[in-house]
Parts: structure tokens; C-alpha cells; sequence
């Protein structure tokens, strides 16, 4: 067992970042004046700011909140050694969040999934093995296979950069993931799953969010298997001593140049330079800046000049979905004795919790299950005490494993997004419906000398700790092109891929790839039968001597 | 023709309050203390420290622009004598903001509805007269007939307290007007007109909106005919003078207790005295706080301590509709002496406004046509110049009025509210699917010492200068009562009816009534049919002695 209470941070361990460069700034910090201000110091921000001062350039990163990491939030204390209460998981793919934790010595462990997952719906529990729980009855198989299949391939038209350019940009943008499930799903037990599939993804109800906006989601983190699976897929990993500790590592490296408690309420690009103002009374004057708040929080600020109209409308229409991340520790791991690794995908209304994983340290000790409380149920029991919330995912913890020993935990901590004033929610911004098509476009057009960073700005895993890191350097990348220090084409680069994490493809059975969807399936037993039918009848007639013979 | 170009205010001639009490404040507003702080110097914000004043306690109201008045804007100029930009229109049931303007002695009149209005679609005009196009496709006449009456009948369900507890308040907040409208209309003719209705009473679309609050957001107004209609309608009078009057008399009265050019960027209801910081250095201290913006405003403020969590993901889920006024004025009022009221309702996609009225002052000079670029259209037509937008809108006119005339124009005047950092557009803001089930609980609920007044929190004519006054006043009777000056009963207030502006009930037809849909008609002719043809087998049958006769 590890000794300090306080695992030590690795950034003791920083090496020389790969892009680093020249160090003269091409301005003196004096007098609260830098090269660019960046407002947010969550993980984008700070990777924004890394990038630029790699770069020879000076950059202030103005945080809000008493502490850098944003929805990144890892608390350490006895009794869970430390917890992720924010974003946690990383998995194949996600290479920039991974170099930046490969530069700064944090390692990575894999998600507890040996036993089985176990799925619970209509009061009963079934393990299984893999991504998704297995469908017995043949029409809910073919049902369920089809909806995966359907979105995938719906996400294959819609382009990452430019997901309002999709051919039916339009129409899936007018449907809610309601209306695309009722047209693709036969049975209740497959759109059943597919709510939680959108509750789990996006914390957001399918009614919510627009159909196009949802299958851009789904596409850019790699489909419905990348996104969705533990093993390969998005919750593969954790950082071992929590996922904070990539902000406080570019932090540290930043020194002074992040100021904490600093929440910006003034932005004024009048003049030669862009004066911004806190509300604990600084005034910054820079070149540029990047704003790497989720969009919505952009509304935090007084604008001068206003933004533009699409701007100034898009950012009340970029709610961050609700969820409350709930961490149960007991004495000891019961569940894995019981044969199951800890993941429960849990279908039941009365239910808090809509998805679990194993939350227990590497090395065995601090038994603990993290779920989630997703969207309606969010808001539902964000009224009762922390104490009602933890008897209630003991009960269903209980059910799902069948077990007391679950009705007996040790210790609980919870973290209630949707109170946090500088997040607003979490993971992400969802788009409602209509919004994508008629307001994506200026997610990241920058307004005069104001660029725009923030994980929902991304095209590879927005929504996650690797957008936040691609939506930060790219946006540190168009302030180097504006101060041409780069060219134009520098701007968007790719990332090799990650040699510890690689990526294993998904691929497709042949039955995954052709067998019918339900409808198809009626369309061809309806097809058959009416051929049958008709053979049949034509061989009476024809043997009655009904039909004329030539 | 007046002599002057700003008529003279008709604020001198201002009566004393009807609710005018004591004079002395219960604090002295040296220091910048007050007992109540007003944030937001619109007809709500107004209208709650006026009632607060005329109780004899201390208001200050901070306003963020160089001007009171918010979402109503009058400009006077010599080409326009006065012309309103922003909230213009008044109607009969609007009872408070009409109390308003005979206190302080403005006068209404009528807008001119004596000529034939226009309804141009399918390329073609047809004049007509009353509130709806008439429709003579017998089918079609069916259809639209149940559009409204279904509307209606559904609103009478909705409770305008609380449309959240509505019999089918969650079914109903899952589907957009769209798909309301789907299930609703069978023919595209009603459909098309459907969506002009929500665009021009919401400034949004169909899809974009939850069918529980529009259908909501219509009964709180009277209904589908009193929400549309000019005479005897919402949009029957406008304000002699300009809007803005109502404002600027109550600033007036009010006199240094309004600041302008203060916007709010911070609340702290930690201490004793809940303080407030504005942008331009001030701070203010007071017992109370009515924040008077439209909700997504409040975002504007850093609140200490946080807001709860469902208010703070509240105020990022209910955006600002979208729109642009346009008056273009004319040498002569052309389109009376052809026999049009100016009113023209218009379907065609390319075309960008969707409604107009006649805009010509009451003594006919300043000859003019007032239009709304709506909702998807506002966005679009957003990045054009001005002169482009006229060029668009004359040649429409020029279409739907059938003469050269409307494309000379002899002056513009537009405002675009989605550029408006103030307000986030106009006119009001609407509710996404499943956010007023979800939400709408918490919209005017009080937060400590914080009260919510705005149009958008108003169970009578929200979205409007009504709703506004019926917010503001109740907001100022929830702090009286907060400071046990009134009791909780008297927080909620009726409204006499205001003499000169009587409302006439719209009287449904029998026919209204009782016509069927298009799917009643054709399930009745089904049922006909299968009973004729099995009347006539049964006949045919027993005079063939193929039935037993007994």
C-alpha cells in the first residue's frame, strides 16, 4: 500500500516538451500585459498556453476557480486515497491526451473488466462478456444489431469538421435521437437501451439532443463501439493518481503564469491591445486571446464590442448535460468474488444510477464502484441529500449484485456537475435540436483577435479530455499563424498514435454486416410468403388447365 | 403633419400611482445602499421598482445600456418621425401595460386593418379579410379548422401557473411543434402555415421548440386567435409616440434611482447586505435583488455563493428567439389605394420576411410597412448588408403587392436583436424540448434573496410588454412581502380591464366546432363504405336465401 496520503506528482519528471522553442517573449509580462490571455485553465486552456510559451511566446492563463483541471477534478483524502470526481477515463485513440501524460511521467491502468459486466433490466440481472450485453430473442438481436449498425453508418456521411455539411445535415438536425429511434427501433427493449446509450454518452435525454449532433458525437469518438466499450474503447483507462494531475503538471510548468480565482468578466477588444478584466479586480492586456470555457460560459463575460449575432446566439444554445458522478467504497471488493468486475448497465426508471465501473485502485486496495446519474434522473434527485443519494445506489447495487454486502459501504463521495457555475454541467455541451446546422459554424470562427479552444470546439473525441487537448493546441496554433509565426496549413496537425494505448480495430462480423433489420425481415417473410403464394397458385391454375398454353 | 420630430413626452401630465404610498424609505440610499436592487432598467425591471417606490421603499435599477426600455426601442429621427424597433404591439386582455401608458397618459391606436390584408403562397397573393387566410380546398379547410381547434383544446389542458404539471406535460415536452404538427395536419398547405405561425409568434421553428411550452405559450395569450390577430389581437394598437414612452416615464418618475450604462457582473448574497458590482465600477448594497433580464441573462452575473444546480443549468437552456424588424418607408401608402391594409402573410422560402403590418403613422403621413425576418431566415439573411436585406424585402413586396411601387423605397430602419448582448434576441426567450418539464419549476423561484421578474417568468402574455409589467409587479409584491409589508395572498394580483381597449370573446362557430379532421372524415367515409357494401351483401345475400332465415 502506498504510503502518502498524497501520491507525489510526477511532474518532477517533465521532460522537454517536443515542441518546444525558442524562450525570448515577444513582450515583457510587466504590467499584466502578455502575448495572450487564456481564459480557462481546465485542461485545453492550459494546453493552449503550454504550447505558446513552448514557442517562445508569453501567455497569462486567467482560472476561475481556486484550482486549475476544470471538469477534471481529483480530490485526495484517507479514506479514498484519491477520486476522480470529474472526467477520468482515457482509452485507444486519445494519443494527445496520452503524450501529454507520457511527457509528464503519469501512468496509465486499465479499468477492472476481467469477471463478467452484468446487465439489469425488468428487476434481473444477466452477466456477460464484451461491449454490449447480448440479446437472446432473435427479433431484439437483429433490432438491436441494426441500430448500432444504422448509427454507425449514418456517422459515416457527417463530416467531422464540418458535421453541418452532412448530406442530410438538415433533416437528422430538425429529429431528435427520440424521433431517429423511433423510426429505427421495432422492439421497447432495444430504444430502452438506447436511451441509456444516449444518457451514458452525452448525460442529456435522447428528446434533448439533435440527431445529427448526437451521430457527430458518436462518429467523431470513433463509432458506437470506441465510445461505448471499457476494453479498447473510451473507458479503458485511468491515470493513476487521478486525472488532475495533467492540469497541475502544465500548471507547475506555467508558474506564475496561472492566476487562480480570477474569473474573467470583461473582454474589451477596442483598443490596440484586448483588455480583460477579473472580477477580483485585474486588468490583462494582451495580443490575443483564446477562450477556453465550454461555449455557454462564454456568457460570463461583457463583450466590448458585442460578439456577432450567430456568436452572440449560439452561446445560449449550448447547454452542458447533468450528471452527478458517485463513488461508493466498501470494505472489501464482494463483487469481484462474485464474478462480476464491477460494470453494471442498469435499466430500471426507480434506479439512480445508469452505469457503473469498477473504481477500485490497481493495486487492489479501496474497493470502490463509480456510477453515474444521468440527465432526468440528474435533476431529479438533485434535491435530496447526499445521504437519500447513497441509500438509494446501495439499494440498486444490492439488486444488481445480490448481495447485502452492497447495502454496507464505508465511505461516499459525489460530485453534482450541475452546480458549478464555471462548468455549467458536464461532460459537455449537447446541441439541441436545429442549432447544429444553423449556429456550428461559428463554434471556433474567431471573433476579431479572440480564438476559441474549450474540448466542445474539437473534431477528434470533443466532449473528452483529448478534445480539450486538440481544441487547446489548435487554438494556440491559430493565435501563432495570426502573429505569423506559422503558416496557415500548420494549424490542424494529426497525432501519432500512442505505443503503450494502441488502438485495436472493431471489426464487424459478417452477420453484424448483413443480417436484416426487423423491418427488412417482415419485408422479406411478406416478400416470400406473397411469392410462395402466387408460385403455388400459378402451378394450380396451370395444372387445373386454367392459363392458356402456347 | 406634427412640427415636431420628437414629440413631446406625455410624461408630465403623469397621475399619481394608484398605488402610491408612503413617502419615506426604510433606508437612506446614501452609500449606495438601497433596499432593493433592479437589475435591468426594461418595462419589467421599471415597472417592479416603481411599485416598490410607490410603497415607500428605495430601488435602484441597474441597466446595462445607455437606454431604459430593454426589448422596446423607439428611434426618432425626421425621416420617421418615431418608429419602434423593438416590442411595439398592444391588444385588448393586455390590461397592465395599458394601466401603464393611461397613467402617464400615452396614447394607443388602432393598426390599420380596413383594406383587404394579403396571403401570398405559392407564388400567387390572395386578399382576404379576418384573422387567418381563409382556405377552399375542402380538405385543407378541414385540416387547418382542427389545427387551431386541437391547439386550443390541448392548451385548455395546460395549467397557466404551472403547465409543468399539466395530464400530458411530460409526453408533450418530448416532441417538438413539428412533430405535433405532424401528427396533427395532413396536409403540407396546413403544415406550411403551421410553421409560419410558430416562427412569427416565437421566432423560432418548429423543430427547434417543445410543443408543451408553445401550446403553453399560446393559451397564456387568449389562444390561436388572440395571439394572431390584429383587431381584437395582440397585435391591434401600437403605442402614439413609440413604445419607449413607458419606460422613459417611468425612469422619469423614478428620476437618479435608474443608473444607466451599469451592467451587473456580480451579485454576493454572502454577507448581511446582498452587494452587486457593475461593470463600470460600481457597488451597490441592498436587502433584496429582482433580477429583471430574460433568463439566460442572469448568465451575465459571477454569483456568490453559486446559483442552486437547477437554476444554474436553467439559465442555459432557454435561448432568445430570433428576429429582424424592418420598416421600409414609402413616398405614398401605395398599397391602401390598391385596396391592401398593408397586412401581408407570406410562405415562400425565399422570401425573407413572413409577416407585415402597415406601419404608417395614425394621421397617415409617414407612409410605411413594418416586416419580421424570422426565426432560420434571421440567421441567414444575418450576414448581409442592409441595403441587401432591403433590396430582398422591397422585391418581395413589390411581388406579394403587385406594383413597381414597393421597390422605391425613400428610407430603412432595421434592427437585428440576435446582436444585442443585452437581450440575446427577441422577442422572447422559448424552451427546448424537455426543458420546461425538466426546469420550469425553478424559473421564478426565489434563490435566497434573489427575486426573478421578466416577461419569460409571466403566466398572462409572457413574451410580451404585458408579461413584463405582470412580472416586474409581482416580483416588487414577493420582496413586500419578503419584508412583511403585504401578506403572501397579495403577491398575486388580477387586473381590472382597461375601458377603452375591451376584449370581445372569439366566438367559435358550429362548424368550427364540429367539422371533423381530415382523418375523422376519412374514417368516417371508410366506416360509411364498409357499412353500405355490407348493408348491400346482407341484402344481396338475404334476397338470394344465402342467410337462415328463422
Amino acid at each position: 500500500m502506498r504510503s502518502s496520503v498524497r501520491p507525489a506528482f510526477s511532474c518532477e519528471r517533465t521532460r522537454h516538451s517536443r515542441e518546444h522553442g525558442r524562450a525570448d517573449s515577444t513582450m515583457t509580462a510587466t504590467d499584466n500585459t502578455y502575448d495572450v490571455i487564456v481564459v480557462g485553465g481546465g485542461i485545453s486552456g492550459l494546453s493552449a498556453a503550454k504550447l505558446l510559451k513552448a514557442n517562445g511566446l508569453s501567455p497569462v492563463v486567467l482560472e476561475a476557480r481556486d484550482r486549475v483541471g476544470g471538469r477534471t477534478f481529483t480530490v485526495q483524502n484517507k479514506e479514498t486515497k484519491w477520486v476522480d470526481l470529474g472526467g477520468a477515463y482515457i482509452g485507444p485513440t486519445q494519443n494527445r491526451i496520452l503524450r501529454l501524460a507520457h511527457e509528464y511521467g503519469i501512468k496509465t491502468y486499465k479499468v477492472n473488466e476481467q469477471e463478467n459486466l452484468v446487465h439489469y433490466v425488468n428487476g434481473k440481472s444477466y452477466p456477460f462478456k464484451g461491449s454490449f450485453p447480448p440479446m437472446w430473442n432473435p427479433f431484439v438481436l437483429l433490432d438491436f444489431n441494426n441500430l448500432w449498425r444504422t448509427m454507425d453508418d449514418m456517422g459515416k456521411e457527417i463530416p467531422r469538421e464540418a458535421p453541418w455539411n452532412a448530406p442530410h445535415a438538415e433533416e437528422w438536425d430538425k429529429m431528435t435521437m427520440l424521433e431517429l429511434f423511433e423510426s429505427i427501433c421495432w422492439t421497447s427493449t432495444v430504444r430502452q437501451f438506447a436511451k441509456l446509450f444516449v444518457n451514458v454518452n452525452v448525460t442529456s435525454e435522447p428528446h434533448e439532443v439533435s440527431a445529427l449532433w448526437f451521430l457527430w458525437y458518436v462518429k467523431q469518438c470513433g463509432g458506437t463501439m470506441r465510445i461505448f466499450s471499457t476494453t479498447n474503447g473510451g473507458q479503458e483507462r485511468k491515470f493513476l493518481g487521478g486525472s488532475s494531475q495533467i492540469s497541475e503538471c502544465m500548471a507547475k510548468e506555467l508558474g506564475d503564469l496561472v492566476k487562480l480565482q480570477s474569473p474573467v468578466y470583461r473582454i474589451d477588444q477596442s483598443g490596440d491591445m484586448v483588455v480583460v478584466e477579473t472580477v477580483d479586480k485585474q486588468t490583462y492586456k494582451a495580443k490575443y486571446v483564446i477562450v477556453a470555457t465550454p461555449p455557454g460560459l462564454n456568457l460570463k463575460m461583457h463583450f466590448n464590442p458585442e460578439l456577432p449575432p450567430l456568436r452572440n446566439q449560439l452561446i445560449h444554445r449550448v447547454p452542458m448535460g447533468s450528471v452527478i458522478k458517485c463513488m461508493v467504497y466498501y470494505k472489501e471488493n464482494f463483487w469481484r468474488k462474485k464474478g462480476y468486475c464491477g460494470s453494471m448497465v442498469i435499466e430500471e426508471e426507480g434506479a439512480p444510477i445508469g452505469l457503473t465501473l469498477d473504481d477500485t485502485k490497481p493495486d487492489g486496495t479501496v474497493p470502490a464502484i463509480m456510477g453515474f446519474i444521468l440527465a432526468r434522473k440528474c435533476r431529479k434527485l438533485s434535491g435530496l441529500t447526499k445521504e437519500e443519494r447513497l441509500r438509494k445506489i446501495c439499494e440498486i447495487y444490492s439488486r444488481v449484485l445480490g448481495t447485502e454486502k452492497a447495502l454496507h459501504p464505508v465511505h461516499y463521495e459525489e460530485k453534482n456537475w450541475c452546480e458549478e457555475e464555471y462548468s455549467g454541467g458536464c461532460y459537455t455541451a449537447y446541441f439541441p435540436p436545429g442549432i447544429f446546422t444553423q449556429y456550428g459554424k461559428v463554434l471556433r470562427e474567431p471573433v476579431g483577435r479572440l480564438y476559441f479552444a474549450g474540448t466542445e470546439t474539437a473534431t477528434e473525441w470533443s466532449g473528452y479530455m483529448e478534445g480539450a487537448v486538440q481544441a487547446g493546441e489548435r487554438a494556440a496554433r491559430e493565435v501563432m499563424c495570426a502573429l505569423g509565426k506559422i503558416h496557415q496549413s500548420q494549424i490542424w496537425q494529426t497525432e501519432p498514435e500512442c505505443l503503450e494505448v494502441p488502438a485495436l480495430p472493431f471489426v464487424t462480423t459478417f452477420w453484424e454486416r448483413n443480417l436484416p433489420s426487423v423491418g427488412g425481415l417482415l419485408k422479406f417473410i411478406g416478400a416470400s410468403t406473397f411469392l410462395s403464394v402466387a408460385t403455388a397458385a400459378g402451378l394450380v391454375a396451370y395444372r387445373k388447365g386454367l392459363l392458356p398454353r402456347s
